[in-house]
């Protein structure tokens, strides 16, 4: 028989990630409760009518689609059968999807139970997504996303709330980041300003890239979107040129007399600054015109968190949005929205070492099994622990000592505790420390204090 | 535009029932914990070569499957692509599905993983499972289990453990119940003594419906399926007259002279019932021959777990199994396992009111919104409170007091904090107990203190 295995791009978590996963998501989970966030949580699987067309062509085809049940044909029609394609049988044979975001389904919810709801909501979510992309390292087709947003309010100190967010929840964790921070109506008065209103989008799309690719390549990306090349180089000498953003946004100030959307985002953008300078945050925020994430249904606020020391992508981001929930009918409800990327959070931990010491630790103490005649004492002392909280163990079967003491060490439970026949004569305990080795002999009645 | 909806069985759990239900899986989790079981978690995806054939016909019927990707046809051979029908079809569009238990992804996991595991290995494992199940009430087609599970050792006392797991959830959530216990090796005992070996598997699952359907159909239903009418009789004497349970362990002793496995199991049951004798437990335990339970896989205990004063079937059962793993070719490994059934928990606490009072609270305390100047001396509270772990949150906009009050009153948060400019001033705020309508004035600086 070979050995079972797993779908490609999913992960079983043994005890140790399992328990530093937690670590994050319990941190993550806190932090926003403290902000007075609640959580929701929303089924795995959705309605392909709320999913499809949300993601963009891509998107559709990265949907994990659940095959009908039971006769799954029976609503193809005559003429699809007869040399039937992929194509023509889909929207007949599967009428549900896995989740790919928790973003769609939060807006679907919020639609849904508008009744039920007070406004401004305040949600938290931390579930599973499922995207049928092609695994690679550190994309995975099952991964957890852990989102905040308040919606139904437009007010600024949602934004600046998202930030302190971020501020909080990556001192718990030890990283130290920048968040860097830009408004989508600040991109689009400067589209605006140079005549190409209408190619907003695809400006920021490629302004984007300037970090990754080089000035040559983003002209290239402009005037190959139809942007004249005059205006291409004005573009860029402006981002290049004014570097330092401070000076960027003074600059923006005058460019933007004819453009009252810039002038606005400008005006959020400042707002935002101003909060987050008077807020005591540990964390440094830096605006950044250069910014445009990728999502189009951002229109104000946009942010994104890079870790300050260790060189991976955005670990963090999230925006503001004027008309999400419009998708499903409900108009006119802003809300502003950050999601933790769990799994790069884990890689960057990992790597430098922040996770507690002994947090894959099952127990505290493992107590040697002597046999069945001392096995009750043993029992006697672990309900004591277990108790006042401290988690404690017998090993289940009498076996030799050495065999004993290996199981805990590789079970990671820092300490063994022994009652032999003389130990129970004289009320004692034998601790012994499996990592410094050190033994001491306490009185029973002693052991709560002892582990405590 | 309709509203939208989310495929039939599942839920959206809003704030105050996720705060509940997370009421109940910390409870399980924290107990877990306490002895000394490590968490786990496996994709919800499982390769359907995992899943198939191990929950009989029904279940794999039951299955939801996951379409494969891209051209889902390209697998399908000629001659099934002419005037095609689902069954045929089926075994070529998809190779993944939805997990349907945690029982089964956890024997995959320990075959796959067994060369990184210490036995005896302590898991657990919350996470939901899917089943395209008809949904009605109380039965939903995604829905959680809790599992723990010690694999790997045979020794009684493990049992014991899952026992005393059962006393300390149910006392934590407050409800009282009773450990039916039972051993499948005294049920085949009997149907070997009686004669009918062959027939164990039918014997015991007539035998387990004496409680719902009563003699006369248990009888009708073990002689369809072959047992002769003096023997049923005599079966059904054994069950009915003897309905005193220790009067049925004494008489089985007498039965089982031939019964080499009959008397095994009778010093495994009594081997339990000495430790939970001993185990200062809160819950009864109650030896009960008539328990069957339905899972093919145990071979020896097996318990159910019923509340006292609701009348609904089992909410947690489990048992011992000596070969779960020998479906993925890794033989002689024996366990044993309890489930939680946190719906039917859920459903008992809100019937009986057993949560804690305000559970669905997302913060302790809303500051009013002033406007622009105020602010400020609001969210520094604000951020000195939340300093000390206790949650406060001000509303985002500047709008009407009555409108803001109301806000407060729906999200179940219990006080209002008021610092207008006269209260700035003289370094005070007004604090509002929403629920008694009490009103006070406090010092700034005293505010942590009065929320402590």
């Amino acid at each position: 028989m070979t050995k079972p295995s797993i779908p490609k791009g999913t992960r079983d978590f043994g005890p140790s990630d399992t328990a530093r996963r937690n670590f994050i998501f319990e941190t993550i989970k806190k932090v926003f409760m403290l902000h007075g966030f609640s959580q929701i949580e929303t089924p795995a699987m959705e309605n392909l009518s709320t999913l499809l067309g949300k993601y963009g062509d891509e998107g559709d085809k990265l949907l994990f689609r659940i095959l009908n049940s039971g006769d799954f044909l029976s609503d193809v029609p005559g003429d699809k059968r007869d040399n039937p394609d992929a194509a023509g049988l889909l929207p007949f044979v599967s009428d549900k999807g896995l989740r790919y975001d928790l973003t769609v389904p939060f807006a679907r919810f919020v639609v849904q139970h508008q009744n039920e709801i007070s406004f401004p909501f305040k949600r938290f979510q931390i579930q599973p997504v499922w995207r049928a992309d092609r695994p690679q390292r550190g994309r995975y087709r099952e991964f957890f996303q852990c989102d905040a947003d308040v919606i139904g309010s437009d007010a600024i100190v949602n934004e600046f709330e998202m930030v302190q967010l971020v501020n909080e929840v990556f001192a718990q964790l030890g990283i130290e980041v920048t968040v860097h921070v830009n408004n989508r109506k600040i991109l689009y008065g400067i589209a605006e300003v140079f005549g190409y209103a209408n190619k907003f989008s695809e400006i920021t799309v490629a302004i984007d890239k300037l970090d990754k690719t080089g000035r040559d390549k983003v002209k290239l990306e402009l005037t190959e979107k139809g942007v004249d090349e005059i205006t291409a180089d004005r573009l860029l000498d402006m981002y290049c040129e004014n570097a330092e953003t401070d000076q960027l946004l003074i600059s923006l100030e005058e460019l933007f007399i004819n453009s009252e959307t810039g002038r606005k985002g400008l005006s959020e953008i400042n707002e935002l600054l101003e909060y987050c300078n008077s807020g005591n945050l540990k964390t440094k925020v830096k605006p950044d015109v250069s910014l445009a994430r990728g999502l189009n249904y951002y229109t104000g606020a946009i942010f994104e968190v890079k870790a300050d020391k260790v060189a991976m992508g955005s670990i963090c981001g999230g925006g503001r949005y004027d008309n999400l929930t419009g998708i499903f009918g409900l108009n006119g409800v802003s809300g502003v929205g950050i999601s933790f990327g769990a799994e790069r959070i884990f890689d960057i931990m990992l790597q430098e070492n922040l996770f507690p010491q002994n947090i894959e630790t099952p127990a505290k103490v493992l107590f040697v099994n002597f046999g069945k005649s001392e096995e009750p004492h043993a029992l006697r002392l672990i309900s004591k622990l277990r108790h006042e909280g401290i988690s404690a163990v017998m090993y289940p079967d009498q076996a030799k000592m050495k065999k004993q003491i290996q199981y805990a060490d590789d079970s990671h439970i820092p300490f063994i505790a022994m009652m032999g026949e003389d130990e129970i004569e004289r009320k004692q305990v034998g601790i012994k420390n499996l990592k410094t080795g050190e033994q001491q002999t306490i009185d029973s009645k002693d052991i709560v204090e002892f582990f405590k």
